[in-house]
């Protein structure tokens, strides 16, 4: 992507963000009036500590791109933000997070118990936005990805310290937990167009190598990237366990001798940050950052083709920035 | 109640109890198909381990009461008890309970993680069913339950061992904590049947008092219970810090004196089991627990009132079967 576009996506996204930013707060307004104040306030603290509004950008975009008007729009794309960060919260109580996006973690800050319940909160409100504007065919498309998101957090729960995981089971632990939403946020847009099924098809596609493409350079950001800017410690996923890609590579590419040492990290419980200074050398070594960022790249790629049925069709600015966000997710740093 | 009614009911509810189970069953066969075996253990174990079945059972007798055929009925009523046990898992973690149905609770044979992801996971589903089965109406009460819900354990977390807790207050957090969810049951089995919005009334207003006077027989039974009946320990309230209606009732009839003895225990974090012994005393002396049943008894009854124009309409044994489990509420003891 060149410096131009993603300017450009920049300050749409920006515009954009603020849009679903003012529905969040007008659907927010009616849904928690009368409402105990502490919940009012987590919900809050929870959805407008910054975040980059990317699931329901998706929405807008896929809803526009086949056609649809913004009337009722950005209610329908605050739902994906209420369900991401539904999930954000309950998985920062299950890892017992410290900070997201820079602040203190909502079950830091106010308690499990209060964390489990706004997650709840979230949950439910974020349904009823989609049963509202996307009607239940809308509903049973986000019902399979949040329980599909649930599969996820079992399978990478079942696959902790796991040093005979493969890509395949990588791969389809990332697919249900991040790119089934990022998915579903492009289908339900579509469906909210009314569009053709081989519309509806092609932008869930679209979405889930982007997701997937997402997730790979979320994983690299893990071990490579810096708190100052993804606003969380790196290193967390070593930490607690999980294997990624990165991390893959270089042990599918390593010998045995040397492999055997990093998974002995693993199998002896000493996932510590002197461990991980060790890992991520290794991992270096190995070209496993190189490898898994190669990966990100080939599945922007394939997100990008499978537009090109949209080509010339309907507004063009959202096939742009539909273009331009898939270059985004390799550009990010956090 | 006569005892013929509560026969008949018996094993009425019963018969459908199992014709719920099994709507269950095929429901979960369908939506966790390929899912990790840990979470298909998970939900059957939640799910299937007791209960009593109450919320589809308003589901299915409110919809007959309004002319439903049964096709689909029951898919609906499934959606009431996974929702019921969605919020049963999270209260259990957030409590940090041990047993439930006289078996450990999830959270406790599962752990902390695996109880969160499983009672979202339900929520999920049951939202699914709501809008598959009732549409964007049904969706929008149902919602507005479960949003309900969250609303009222936040009301009663900001009243742990407040002893300025009003009947307001009291009336206000039971209604949302439990009530709203059984008036959800029979007024989304009303709208499934496509009732008169006057009847649609009519039911969520039985389902109101019936809930709420649900809820203020399980408050005395958690200090008059017996652990072999209820298959939870008795005094969890106390115990926890809630003020419930019997000793509500029986510190507004003490004087003050006695009162700030009783009070005491609470500003004074003295809520174990010797402090418990006393409190029940206390109550018991000054007719806290009469007073609370009495209440119940009139709940009931206006209960049974709103139920009258369906009189002669319908399907007979429905209004039968929702009389005798307005009877039922007073006779539990579980």
């Amino acid at each position: 992507m060149n410096t131009a576009d993603h300017s450009a996506l920049r300050s749409f996204a920006g515009r954009e963000a603020l849009l679903v930013e003012q529905a969040m707060r007008g659907d927010l307004d009616e849904a928690l009036q009368g409402c105990d104040p502490l919940l009012a306030e987590v919900i809050d603290y929870a959805l407008f500590g910054g975040g980059k509004r990317i699931r329901p950008l998706l929405v807008i975009l896929a809803a526009r791109l086949c056609g649809a008007a913004d009337n009722n729009l950005y209610g329908l794309a605050a739902a994906f933000e209420y369900l991401h960060v539904a999930t954000l919260i309950h998985d920062d109580v299950i890892d017992n997070a410290q900070a997201r996006r820079g602040r203190e973690a909502v079950g830091r800050r106010y308690g499990m118990a209060v964390a489990i319940l706004a997650g709840d909160w979230l949950h439910a409100r974020s349904l009823y936005l989609v049963g509202r504007f996307a009607g239940t065919e809308g509903l049973a498309v986000f019902c399979r990805s949040t329980t599909g998101m649930v599969d996820g957090e079992f399978l990478q729960l079942r696959h902790v310290a796991d040093c005979a995981l493969t890509e395949e089971d990588y791969f389809a632990i990332i697919l249900r937990k991040t790119a089934l939403l990022i998915s579903s946020s492009c289908e339900i847009g579509a469906i909210f167009a009314g569009a053709a099924p081989e519309e509806r098809r092609a932008l869930a596609d679209y979405g889930s190598k982007l997701g997937t493409a997402f997730q790979v350079i979320d994983d690299l950001l893990d071990y490579q990237g810096d708190a100052g800017n993804t606003g969380k410690q790196s290193g967390n996923d070593f930490l607690e366990g999980k294997l990624t890609l990165p991390l893959l590579r270089a042990l599918a590419r390593a010998e045995a001798p040397e492999r055997a040492g990093i998974t002995a990290f693993f199998a002896g419980d000493r996932l510590d940050r002197s461990s991980l200074d060790r890992v991520r050398q290794f991992i270096e070594r190995h070209g496993g950052f190189d490898s898994a960022r190669q990966t990100a790249v080939q599945l922007v790629a394939e997100a990008d083709a499978t537009l090109a049925p949209f080509a010339g069709q309907g507004e063009g600015a959202s096939l742009t920035m539909l273009h331009a966000l898939a270059g985004y997710v390799l550009a990010r740093n956090k």
